[in-house]
């Protein structure tokens, strides 16, 4: 297979676990007889510094031509400092996922037996747990009018669905459940939100239509709460951008740290594959951050994004047998005990490509 | 000390909850020589039923004339399954709240010792947590303009504040951050909503004034996983409506359970206090509920509502008594053990008491 692939590594941690997942796509290529070629791009505050905007026209260009993009982290502390800044990182991401119609952001929780100890919640709660976000990344207040009065003292950010984002989504969601465990959870606030009233009777009108799957709708308040105190209950969940935001960053509990998940999101062409944490300036370039997300998301571009299933799971079972021989990071060892060898990020990263 | 006490039970497990609640306060009245007096009020689906509104006149008469509200839960079935209905119970606690100036949402997250292992999250991450929730209660996209377009294929919430409305709650949460740890964490989307902008450039204002109190800002998908992952470093979290309904019910599992947390709401006047629990219409009216939430609420009227400390001490004193005896409603009893004597509503409402 001959694939073309762009990697933008973004800010703050993202070039470190970047290069990792790259080489993690070099290697099975080799192995596997693929014929993978890559370009860079930039973006972000990587962008900014060097184009004056988060999201420069041949970064989208060369989006717009390849197969697949693998991205790694976005944001810097001197935006988070001064919220009047007017060109901000956050924008590039937000304005890729609109330009390439990325309305599905699948974020699976992967939870490694290894990796039971590591979470703040019981192992006993944990076990067994196995969830599929599908977080809409295209509407909501993410892309709603923005408005600042004139004498800066209102603000406002308009929460908005049309009924075809919601249908294109949960089509895709229902289908992943129908392959799964059958049980689709929709996420709202349908008894305080118009648009939440619109996305729950749009997912009742879309359920009729997979009869063998099982939904329950949820208020996301419910929701938040529910998935830390009986996570094994979720099989897919279907839920708004900003609700899908907080949600999965609070799973990534379950999974035992930020630094194991991934997340691919897919629309109308290209699929993009990256992380779901952030740029964390604070260990950036400290060789801490933990690569295996990264590689996590080269697993999901071959698996969604190239139909590789044999080539996906031969990295996935690889990081499975890397933890299973005590090695981690820092963010997935726990301090008290001796029982592990910790790694920074490029050995970690080394390690998994042995 | 004279008082009159409007007790609002509301929907589902509201009334047999909210029983004990008050029959606390009329406890504490005799011992300690207060004369409280009560009356009562429809709100939620139980006054639509009624009176078609679900905030009669008459409920707000009486609450603006009212020292302080007792408030049970709201919400129905019916009104969940059905997104089109145009009456619906939620609206009415809505609308008391912003009636009544009710801007600043108190929760305190209490940990109760005895229930370090009613939690799905482990005791050693939760042992030594003191959160104390300010929830902004009156803006948001709670009470921003509705829209529904004339096909019904798109809908919108206005997701809005003002500086003032920031500005009220700041000085609310830093103030009691002052008494307590001198940490104030304050929670928002500044990465990507306009409205989080302007939250976050006006509490970095009014930190100014409180040099003493150590200030963090923090993105709401961040603060999802924090919670959950190391509890012990929050002191006061100062956020949003939205985020705050959010964060508050994820906080719950802190505690146990939501059977287990109150809340108050002031601001302007009469002060209101609630479980925050919902309405659970399964386990309504059938002696399943959690009676200390409301007990709660009256520990937290008497204390901020009506500075009596001591009183509220009592009541609070009194629950961990019970628990530490081994007595637990079933949404805080360990089902793997026989070790707790397992008691309904009424049961532990009358338990208390004594
Ligand atoms: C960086 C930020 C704009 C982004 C989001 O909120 O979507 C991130 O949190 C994510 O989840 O991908
Ligand atoms: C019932 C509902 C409208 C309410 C809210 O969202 O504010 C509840 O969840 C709460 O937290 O008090």
């Amino acid at each position: 297979m001959k694939k073309n692939i762009l990697v933008i590594p973004g800010d703050g941690i993202g070039p470190e676990v970047t290069t990792w997942g790259k080489a993690a796509l070099e290697k099975i290529g080799e192995i596997f007889g693929h014929e993978f070629t890559f370009e860079e791009a930039l973006m972000g505050h990587a962008a900014i510094e060097v184009t004056g905007e988060p999201l420069p026209d041949e970064t989208l260009e060369k989006a717009r031509q390849s197969d697949a993009i693998l991205f790694g982290a976005i944001g810097h502390a001197k935006y988070d400092n001064d919220p009047s800044l007017k060109v901000r990182p956050e924008q590039g991401l937000l304005k890729i996922r609109k330009e390439l119609g990325l309305f599905a952001n699948l974020r699976p929780i992967l939870l490694f037996d290894e990796l039971l100890q590591a979470s703040s919640i019981k192992p006993e709660i944990l076990r067994g747990t196995d969830i599929l976000f599908f977080r809409e990344l295209t509407g909501d207040v993410y892309f709603g009018e923005k408005t600042r009065s004139e004498d800066r003292n209102t603000a406002s950010d308009l929460m908005i669905y049309h009924r075809y984002e919601v249908e294109r989504i949960a089509h895709k969601a229902y289908q992943a459940a129908q392959q799964r465990n059958k049980r689709l959870c929709s996420v709202d606030k349908a008894n305080v939100l118009e648009s939440s009233r619109l996305w729950r009777e749009t997912v009742q009108e879309i359920a009729k239509q997979y009869p063998d799957v099982e939904t329950e709708h949820m208020f996301i308040d419910n929701a938040a709460m529910q998935l830390i105190k009986n996570p094994k209950k979720f099989d897919v969940v279907l839920t708004a951008n900003l609700f899908g935001d907080i949600l999965t960053d609070e799973a990534s509990q379950i999974a035992g740290s930020m630094g194991m998940l991934a997340s691919a999101s897919v629309g109308e062409s290209t699929g993009f594959f990256e992380p779901i944490h952030g740029s964390a300036h604070d260990i950036a370039g400290k060789d801490l951050a933990n690569p295996l997300a990264s590689i996590l998301s080269s697993a999901l571009m071959l698996e969604i994004g190239f139909g590789l299933k044999e080539e996906a799971k031969l990295l996935v079972d690889t990081i499975d047998q890397v933890l299973k021989e005590g090695f981690r990071t820092h963010d997935i060892a726990d301090q008290n005990t001796n029982r592990f060898k910790v790694l920074g990020t490029a050995e970690m990263g080394k390690l998994v490509l042995k």
